[in-house]
């Protein structure tokens, strides 16, 4: 089993995060922003460790996690950021930067399937099975389940591989700078998603 | 009628645009770059004259012209630019950068209709009516009709007064950031159409 540290409103501390690349996910009541609160935050400093941080109803901080996420020397490695993005934007005010998207690499080079969930790549590329048993729970729960706890660090343990996996791929294929290009846009992305824009595909002809 | 020079293959000389922004718009046979073959670049100084440049089948060289997509001096403004950026770069291998596009612009502030053609926008905020009977008509003509002139040149002319009263419209609203950043974007937008990714919104969940 993997090493799980669990805290609730923030992490105690930064000494696990002197990293050049944090993996992180999020646990909200549902897919809408501005009506589903965020109520787990989990990270990886890609050890095969996790931290989950079990978010309180209208916590506006979290001191530790935010300063993590405002350092710019640190990528904030996402499966689907778009969705993270606009989350922690909209519980925490910051906009986390720069982003390594897994799902957009994956479907920039992966390019022989339309399957890019991240129990789809994580099988492909890693060989590891991941079990979505939990991703449809009630995560405002006051306690969390240890099959929950094990679920929301499984979403954070293998983006640093996947990552790696996935930059070779768009190396190889020399989609490198288009993957850049997608992954500085993603937080405007994410903006436009928070401000009414979640809908519409920005860049449609109509 | 609107003062307009017409050329074929590339500009005589860059004369007439010694300035901040260009207005650029293409005519091709379709809306395949792989496939239609550009024909027609109009573009104008923004002093109510446009230039039409009538491009040869196979013509790979435009060196007034591209030296003027190149200047990353003069902002390059479209209606569209996805579409136009993707034709420019797939006959000449030149990116124009940077971009102002008045469809996203609209799109970001006209939140009040979904009707956002070219058309439509020069009607409403300056008064204009563009005829759009030419659209369709057959580009690669040897000679182009009078008709064709006039039409492709109105597509130029209106873009800086668009980009005008839509960057108000954007700085009143507070947007001004995101759409510098779709802007910013729009060159990838438009390579990952040519690479393949035309039909696919990269930044879909599925
Ligand atoms: N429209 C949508 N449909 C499905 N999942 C969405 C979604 N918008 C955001 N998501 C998030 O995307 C993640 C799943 O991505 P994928 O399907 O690619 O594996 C889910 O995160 P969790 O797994 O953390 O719950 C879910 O919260
Ligand atoms: N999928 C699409 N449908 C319609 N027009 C498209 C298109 N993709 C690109 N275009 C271009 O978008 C322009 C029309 O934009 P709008 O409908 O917003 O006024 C047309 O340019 P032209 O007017 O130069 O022919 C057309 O070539």
């Amino acid at each position: 089993m993997a090493d799980i540290r669990f805290h609730k409103h923030d992490l105690p501390d930064l000494s696990h995060y002197n990293v050049g690349a944090v993996a992180i996910d999020t646990e909200t009541l549902g897919l809408n922003p501005h009506r589903d609160r965020l109520c787990v935050v989990q990270i990886s400093p890609g050890d095969g460790s996790a931290d989950v941080i079990q978010i309180a109803p209208g916590q506006k901080k979290a001191p530790n996690l935010v300063s993590l996420l405002r350092n710019r020397g640190i990528t904030k490695l996402f499966h689907y950021g778009r969705f993270d993005l606009a989350v922690l934007y909209n519980a925490f005010g910051v906009m986390p930067e720069p982003v390594f998207c897994t799902k957009i690499a994956s479907r920039l080079t992966r390019t022989y399937t339309d399957r890019h969930g991240l129990k789809d790549i994580c099988f492909e590329l890693l060989g590891v099975g991941l079990s979505k048993a939990q991703q449809s729970s009630d995560w405002a729960a006051e306690t969390l389940s240890p099959e929950q706890l094990e679920y929301a660090a499984s979403d954070v343990l293998y983006l640093h591989r996947l990552r790696d996996v996935l930059a070779g791929r768009l190396a190889r294929d020399g989609r490198t700078k288009e993957a850049d290009a997608c992954f500085r846009f993603l937080p405007t992305r994410a903006k436009l998603d928070l401000m009414g824009w979640d809908e519409e595909d920005i860049f449609a002809h109509s």
